[in-house]
């Protein structure tokens, strides 16, 4: 397929747990909230397509595959994933799973770090606590951080909703929370990286559409996002939308309509599992392709990282082949699709800090 | 296909109308809100699979069916098509179309009760008209109901939304009403149920998604249950999502994140015809292999009861093939698959009141 | 296909640029709120369609396209893609894209008017200012254009959303705005169309789901409309909900349960390209054969109408041949659906006051 040999710049990421896992700690990573099973789309996955990536038969049983994952060992076992997923850039959200120094040990290629906002925002409280000047110090230090990244994320969906208020200024009155879920702090705070971001060059990641049971999915809409998206268009902010699944065509018609907005599937493709196609097929109903980026969201199992690479290679490709087969498209513009949302996407919307002599 | 002989364990449905339906009679029953047409995708259903099934040609004109059926007589149409679906468990919802015993007339299998919480209520109300203690009397009768039943129903999308308010207890200040609407009485009612479900280990259904104009589509997304699943999750009751269509993909992460939590598609099979198994597929993109049940919600034509579950066949059928065609699974893993969709979920979530040895 | 021939009524669309235009005019054209890009799947729909209608190579690039176009002429261009959209009937909403003549100039069929009822109130307070007695100006203009229209238009999604409070009287505190925003003055405007179209036999349209960016998404909703479609059934009056995607099953669930509302998927088809079976799909799950009529909603480039047109056949055509070869249909039946959704729907639900003798 067109889409076997691209490389991929997985934009958004975590790092991966290389130790020992049994079968109940396994499968909690499966899924969101741990509520994972290998009785699901992404556990047949796993078995049909991880398996024989560590030289098993595909479709092994869930425990034979496990005690060949546990011989091997958690290292092993996610260095030959992460290799063969043939992405040769990594942008990790350090916010959790990890940091890059770990990961980079791991895979061949780049590693750079996304700044996840509400987790420095923290930091800063648990050192300084309520003082005065609490708000400098978390700009201060966002910028500090910042400086070394590729782009910034936040995980407003999760702490209050992406109907977030929009506040140029922090409230006077905040006695500071330890898990930040004040909303006129996180409108802040998000309007803050918004202006960190337009500033550097860093795009702007908001978590959207499924995720743990902490989150109200009703409040991950990314339509919720429209006025923020209103005011920040020609500021100069790249926001990238996350995920998105099931609003994935609201996600699209954002991007369609704001030129600042890019999206991707994220976690999306290796959850749903042989339907990564048809999901994909929903999004370029009005996705301008200038906007679709490519990622795996995987966290703590590098089958995540492997299986978003694999799943999305194969589901972009049957689509692609099938638009050929129909004349839809041309080979070249095919190809140029592909390459542009593997990776050319990505590399013109984040920072050209990383070497581009790589991959 | 795989699915042709499973037999199916119909865990919501409703009794059927055995008396003479002219045209305008049986389209109203083929819609909700009365606007049932032949015209529609659930029309041509009918003409291509009931018609057969009733030794007609496949596609034989409305008129000519209605003729057919009226010379047949309701009770051996109805007789006929129940038998015909492969269908050895049915639990009747009686909250409307009528109650076991005719039902258990017209089929082999096993019949059991499903008890709406509303109607229960709302009997007592009329009986007792607002006097004090009408709370415990409604408790008490449940309870007394609920003893011979195999699960709870509630509508109470129908009559206020999903996003009614959750009550520990009834409210002082009440003036009952002949029909529930009262959005702390309903949240008392679903609280209630959902106590004497855990307590006895009866699922509590909850009608989600599209149904007759009565509704308000909007109140009827199951992302609205997101707290009630919160402070259910642990107790041990188990929650099931129906029908679910056109927020499918909302009850499957549902049933992602909480482990209490099964769906089924039920009257969207028969209404949608040819798209059964594009429905299906969506669903299953995020819904654990555990959570998903059948139900045809079949009311006033056992036409609905029929075609749900020769729908439901043939759409999984070919999704299946699909798989297998595409070595995205075993066979002993798709057989699993479908028995497990098909009853064995239904088996292991409610309870074990009826005989095993049937089917 | 059983779609290659059927005559179209385009029963909501717009006239069109003829001036010459550059790629950024062009491309401003090909997407909502200026976003437009060839790099979509509109774009390379008119590569691959548009291009061979105006004699050139199939997917020939899009400035070798623009510079043929520019040979051409606008007019020309015009001309030849309306012409060989195979609509002989068009329904020209007049609100925004020039008037009938102009359009009548460049096509062989019909040109009929729809009002939009925002323009007409917003001339109307231009004219007379917040005198006394503007609210009945403004109904005596709306009749008056009405005697010579086939259709009403609301566009009240983009100026509130389609949750405006249904308000029988206009306010009596209201002070004219020159773009009509105020909920109370619109939610009477509505109100009066819906009388005037009930009396007059006119079919009011609104706008649902995707645009411009104007639009706040989430309250172009059909869904929105319950209580208003809830308080006009019965009265007479037809209700045509536009394009709808995202929402599509929202408005084919309305549809379904209300007998006085219709549906078509208007710009969703042109922009889709490929997908528009599969939009067509999804909204057929629920929508009854009644229901669904044709429109391009084409603005500014007759490149929209015509793709409108040829995008819809193709997707239609290949559905209905799926449901042939899985013997879902007969041929009679497939048939007598394209050509209600073609034009049969249009013809009994808009008025007879063009001559039927056309096409």
């Amino acid at each position: 397929m067109l889409t076997d040999d691209v490389r991929l710049t997985d934009h958004h990421c975590h790092g991966v747990d290389t130790g020992d896992l049994d079968r109940p700690g396994f499968e909690r990573l499966l899924g969101e909230g741990a509520r994972g099973s290998f009785d699901s789309a992404i556990g047949l996955a796993v078995r049909r397509w991880c398996a024989p990536a560590l030289d098993l038969p595909a479709h092994v049983g869930p425990d034979v595959y496990l005690r060949h994952r546990a011989r091997l060992g958690g290292r092993e076992v996610a260095a030959r994933l992460l290799r063969a997923s043939g992405v040769n850039r990594w942008f990790l959200d350090t916010g959790i799973g990890g940091g890059t120094a770990d990961f980079a040990a791991l895979v061949d290629g780049e590693v750079r770090e996304v700044i996840r906002l509400e987790e420095v925002a923290e930091q800063v409280v648990a050192q300084v606590g309520a003082v005065s000047g609490v708000y400098e110090r978390i700009e201060a230090e966002l910028r500090a951080r910042a400086a070394g990244a590729v782009g910034l994320k936040t995980i407003v969906a999760y702490r209050y909703g992406l109907d977030f208020p929009l506040r140029d200024h922090p409230p006077t009155s905040f006695a500071p929370e330890h898990r930040l879920t004040d909303p006129d702090v996180l409108g802040w705070l998000v309007g803050l990286g918004a202006r960190i971001g337009a500033e550097l060059g860093l795009p702007l990641q908001f978590h959207t559409g499924f995720g743990d049971p902490d989150l109200r999915l009703r409040h991950g809409d990314p339509l919720l996002l429209t006025d923020f998206l209103r005011r920040t268009a020609g500021t100069g902010l790249s926001v990238m939308l996350l995920h998105c699944w099931p609003f994935h065509r609201h996600a699209a018609y954002l991007a369609h309509v704001f030129e600042h907005v890019h999206l991707d599937l994220g976690l999306t493709i290796p959850y749903v599992g042989q339907r990564a196609g048809a999901v994909l097929a929903e999004t370029l109903e009005l996705a301008p392709f200038r906007a679709l980026c490519y990622s795996s969201d995987g966290y703590g199992l590098p089958e995540l990282h492997y299986l978003g690479a694999l799943l999305w290679r194969r589901g972009l490709g049957k689509l692609v082949d099938e638009w050929l087969a129909d004349d839809a498209i041309t080979t070249a513009d095919a190809e140029a699709l592909v390459g542009a949302f593997g990776h050319g996407n990505a590399e013109r919307v984040y920072p050209a800090r990383f070497s581009r002599t790589v991959g």
